[in-house]
C-alpha cells in the first residue's frame, strides 16, 4: 500500500462539490488543541460568520462535528420528545430520512407526501395541521438533493407560526446556493452540510436554533438518546451566545475541519452573500440552455428548480452507469446518479459553490455531448457551446 | 476577518497530538467523491490498515466519520438494546461517560468504581458479574485519558467471556501507543480516535466489532435510537467483509479526514505495530526520569502507568491556569489540564503518536523547569537533562 494520490475529478454530482485551493490549504494548516485560546477564538468567528450565511442572530448557530445527516440527527434528538407529534413534509429521500430520524426521536409522525420532482404542496400541509391541532413540529426539506427541487420555506414557515408549531428545516443543499433567511422566515431549527454550496470538505453540519427552539431544549425532560448531539452539553463548549464564558470541554472538535470551514465561510462573506446567489441562478442557466440544445429534458418545472441541482432525464435507451462511467474515465467529470425513485432515470448535475462557474458548464456539457454521442444518442455538442454562449451573452 | 493562521504549537496535551506533514499533505489533497471507485478502494485499504492497528481479523473494522464520543455511541447505540443490563468500570471521565452513554441507550447500568489514578480492579467486576448473571455486556476503558491509567484489558475480556458476556472497550488513547490485540484479547467491541497515538487530525472513530457482536446488531429488535450511527446501514456503504458488494449511499463520508486517517495508518504500518508500541515506552521512561529529577511527583503507579499520557501532581502552591498559559505562551508547548476529580491538581503530559520524539521530550522538561522556576517553584533544569540523556544512555 502506498499514499493515495487522488484522481484529478471535476465534482459535478449532488455534493461534494469542487473544494477551493484556498480551503484545502487552510485545511492542511498545523492543527492545534481544541481548547488553546487561538482556537476558541476562531470557534467565534465561525460562529459570526455562520450567522451570516444563515443570515440570523440566533445565538446557536453552530457546526455540529459530523456530517449533515448527524445536523438533522441533532435538530430531532434535541426538539422532539418521545410522544410529540411531526408532521414531516415528503417529496425526496431526504424528506423520507427526516420522517425515519423523527420516529427514532419517539416522535409520532404524520406525513404529507408529494410526488417525486414536485415541491412540498402546502395546501395539504395547511390541511394537516388544520386536522391536527396537537401537531408540535413540522418538518420539511428546502431543497431536496434527491429530485432539485425547491420548497417554499417561507410559506412553509409561515405555516408553521400561523399553527403554532416550530419548524425543522433541512437546509443542506439550499445554504449559500439559492435565497435562505432564517430569521425573516422565521426558522426554528436548520441544519446544513459544508460539502455543498459552500464547497468545504464534506464532514461538518452547521445548525441554527431559534431562542423558542432553545428554550425548547432547555426545557425538555426526557434525556435526548444522544450524548454526543446533546446540545445541552455541547453548548458548554461552544458557548451560546456569551463569547466570554469558559468553554468547557465536551468533545474533541474537528480541528482542521474547522479550519477550512472558516476559510469557505470567509469567501462566501467575501463575494457577498446575495452574489453568491446570483452567481448559481446565471450558471444554471447556462447549463440549462446546453442540455436543452442537446435534447435533454429538465425534470422539475423551471419556477421551482434549483440551480444548484439539476435533475434531468436519461435519454431513452441510454446505459445510465455506463454514461457515468465514461464521463469519469474519459473526462474526470463526476455527475450524480438518480437517488431513491429517479435512480436509473435520472442523472443529477451539480453546480454547487466554487464548482459553480462557466468553465464547468461549458466542460461539462462537451463532455456529456461527447460521450453520449459515443453511445448512440447524436446530438450537437457545437450547438450546445453556442446555446450557451448566448445564454451568458443575454444575462 | 481574515484566514486563520494558528500559532506554532508543539501538542503534548491528551490529544490532539502534533499530526505529522504528511498526514496534513494527505489531508490537503483534492476532494473526490465518496462513491468514487478510487475512493471505494481507498476504503478498502483503510479498513484493511485498521485491522492491523487493531490486530483484529474483524469484518467489520470502520472508521466512523465523527469523533471518538461517537464511536463509543456507535458501541452502545448499536449493541444494547433497552433493558439490557451492563457493567460499567469507573475510574475516570470515560468510564463515567460510558455509563451515560449506555444508560440513554436504555440500558440499566450497574457499576464498579475505582478510584482516580487507579485501575479498575479485576477482582471487583467478578464479584459484581458473579452477583448478576444477567448481566450482558461488560464496558471499560482501557486508557484512562483523563487519568493516565492502564487497566488490564485481557484479564477483564476474559472475566467477560468467562461469564457470557460482551466487552465494550475504550481505546481512545491506547490505540497504537500501548499493546493491544483485539482477536487475542476477545474484544467484541471497541473504539478510538484518530488525534492520539495515530497522530491523525481529529474528528474520525475507528470501530471494530466481532462477529458475536455482528450477529447481535443484526438481530436486533429494537430500533437503534441513532440512523447516523446505525451500523445496519452504515454497512452498506463500508460493506461488512466482501469487497465486491455494491456500496449503497448512506451519509456522505468525511473524505479528507479519510485521505489523513489512511496516510496515518501508513505510517505505523512502516514503523511497526510493535515497534511504535517501544517507542512510546522508551520516550516515556525518559521523560519521567526528567520530571523525577525536577522534584515532580508521578500521580500514577509505575506498573498501570500510559507511557502516552503522563499524570503528574501540580507542585504545592504552584497556578495550574498561569503555568499552562506561560508555557503557550513562552515555548508555545501545550500540555493538559487535569479533568474531573483532578482539576487543579494534575497535569496531563501527552507523549502520542508524532508528538512521541527525544526532541519533545527535551523540549517539554526544558521548559517546564523555566516556567516553573519564574512561578517560584525551584528546580535544574540542567540535571533534569542529564537524568534525560541517562535514561536514552541505559536504554
Amino acid at each position: 500500500m502506498q499514499s493515495f494520490n487522488p484522481p484529478s475529478r471535476i465534482l459535478m454530482g449532488p455534493g461534494p462539490s469542487d473544494v477551493a485551493p484556498r480551503v484545502l490549504e487552510a485545511l492542511a494548516r498545523p492543527t492545534i488543541g481544541h481548547l488553546d485560546p487561538a482556537f476558541v477564538s476562531l470557534m467565534d468567528e465561525i460562529k459570526s460568520l455562520l450567522q451570516y450565511v444563515f443570515q440570523t442572530e440566533n445565538r446557536l448557530t453552530i457546526p455540529v462535528s459530523a456530517p449533515g445527516s448527524a445536523g438533522m440527527e441533532t435538530c430531532f434528538m434535541n426538539l422532539v420528545q418521545p410522544g410529540d407529534k411531526v408532521l414531516v413534509c415528503i417529496n425526496g429521500v431526504f424528506g423520507g430520512r427526516m420522517r425515519e430520524v423523527a420516529k427514532r426521536a419517539g416522535g409520532v409522525i404524520t406525513s404529507v407526501e408529494n410526488e417525486w420532482g414536485e415541491a412540498v404542496d402546502v395546501g395539504a400541509v395547511e390541511k394537516a395541521l388544520q386536522q391536527d391541532p396537537d401537531i408540535k413540529f413540522l418538518a420539511f426539506v428546502h431543497a431536496e438533493t434527491s429530485t432539485g427541487v425547491r420548497s417554499d420555506a417561507r410559506a412553509l414557515c409561515n405555516l408553521a407560526k400561523q399553527y403554532d408549531c416550530l419548524c425543522i428545516v433541512d437546509a443542506v443543499t439550499s445554504l449559500a446556493g439559492v435565497e435562505l433567511r432564517v430569521d425573516e422566515w422565521g426558522i426554528d431549527a436548520i441544519y446544513s452540510g459544508t460539502q455543498k454550496c459552500l464547497s468545504c470538505v464534506p464532514g461538518i453540519s452547521p445548525v441554527s436554533f431559534s431562542e423558542r427552539a432553545v428554550e425548547l431544549i432547555q426545557a425538555r425532560e426526557h434525556l435526548n438518546f444522544s450524548w454526543f448531539l446533546d446540545l445541552k452539553l455541547v453548548m458548554d463548549y461552544w458557548g451560546n451566545g456569551d463569547t466570554k464564558a469558559k468553554r468547557a470541554y465536551h468533545h474533541t472538535a474537528p480541528v482542521n475541519s474547522l479550519y477550512a470551514l472558516h476559510e469557505s465561510l470567509l469567501m462566501v462573506k467575501e463575494e457577498g452573500l446575495e452574489e453568491a446567489w446570483a452567481r448559481h441562478a446565471q450558471h444554471h442557466k447556462a447549463l440549462v440552455a446546453g442540455l436543452e440544445s442537446l435534447g435533454i429534458k429538465m425534470l422539475v418545472d423551471q419556477d421551482i428548480r434549483l440551480p444548484e441541482l439539476n435533475t434531468i432525464a436519461i435519454p431513452e435507451g441510454i446505459d445510465d452507469a455506463a454514461v457515468r462511467t465514461d464521463l469519469l474515465k474519459q473526462f474526470d467529470l463526476e455527475i450524480g446518479a438518480g437517488l431513491g425513485k429517479f435512480a436509473g432515470n435520472a442523472w443529477r448535475i451539480g453546480l454547487m459553490g466554487s464548482a459553480c462557474t462557466r468553465s464547468n458548464v461549458d466542460a461539462c456539457i462537451a463532455a456529456l455531448a461527447a460521450v453520449l454521442n459515443q453511445h448512440g444518442y447524436a446530438c450537437d455538442g457545437d450547438a450546445a457551446a453556442v446555446a450557451i454562449e448566448n445564454a451568458y451573452s443575454d444575462a
